[in-house]
C-alpha cells in the first residue's frame, strides 16, 4: 500500500483527542480479536509497515502490537466505516494470541444471566509471554 | 438475561463521557456490522429488551437501533473485553442491513493503494429505508 498520497488519511475524522477506535479482526475466521486506538501517525505506520501499530492511551505513546509479546498482527485489509471515524483491520495474528491474558481474543467473557463467564481458553501462560 | 442483579454492569469502565464503544457483529457470519456507543442505560435496555440500544452522540439521546429504519438488531450474545471498556454484541440483523447507506455493514470501504474503494453492495435504496 502506498503512503505517499495521504488524501485517504484526510478522510478519517479523528476525535478531539486525535484518536479513532480500531477493531482488529482475524482475517481467516472473522473472530474479533481486540479493540485499540489509533492516531494519525499509528495509522500511517500500520499501512507503511504492514503490521498493526496502535496508540496506547495508558502509556501515552505509539504501540507496535507485539513489541513485547511477539504477538504481532500482519495487516491483510484495512477498512473504515460510513461515519469515517472507526477503523477495521483484518489481520493475521501471530501465534493466534492477541490478548495479554494469553487468549486468542480479548473478548473472552460472555454475559450469562447476570454473570460474566470466561468462555475462551488460555493458550499460553502470560508469565511465559512477558518473561 | 436477568437485569435485577446489576453487578455485571459495575464491572464495565465507562469513559469520562459515560460511554463505551460497542461493536455489533453478525452472529451467523461473523461479519462486523458497525460500531456505536453505549452508556449504562443503553446497555441495561439492550439486555432487558433483547434488542440493541445505543447512545447517539450526534443526537445526544438513546437510540433504539432500527427505530426509524426497521433494521433492529436482536441480541444473541454479549461480551466485554479484558480491559472492561469495550462491548461486543453478537446480533441477528433484521433485513441484513445495518448501515444507513443500505448496506449490510458500515465498513464497506477498503483501502486499495491510496484510495478507499467501495466493496459492498447497496442492498436497499436509503430513500426507501427512511421514507
Amino acid at each position: 500500500m502506498s503512503t505517499e498520497d495521504q488524501s485517504w488519511l484526510d478522510e478519517i475524522h479523528f476525535g478531539e483527542n486525535g484518536l479513532v477506535p480500531a477493531i482488529a479482526q482475524d482475517a481467516g475466521s472473522g473472530k474479533i480479536l481486540m479493540l485499540a486506538w489509533m492516531n494519525r501517525e499509528s495509522l500511517v505506520l500500520t499501512v507503511k509497515t504492514g503490521e498493526a501499530v496502535y496508540w496506547s492511551r495508558s502509556r501515552d505513546k505509539l504501540w507496535h502490537k507485539g513489541e513485547e509479546s511477539g504477538h504481532t498482527q500482519k495487516l491483510i485489509e484495512l477498512r473504515f466505516d460510513c461515519d469515517e471515524d472507526v477503523i477495521l483491520l483484518k489481520v493475521e495474528q501471530k501465534e493466534g494470541i492477541s490478548c495479554h491474558t494469553g487468549r486468542q481474543s480479548c473478548f473472552y467473557r460472555r454475559l450469562q444471566g447476570s454473570k460474566w463467564v470466561e468462555v475462551e481458553a488460555v493458550l499460553k501462560d502470560p508469565k511465559l509471554i512477558y518473561e
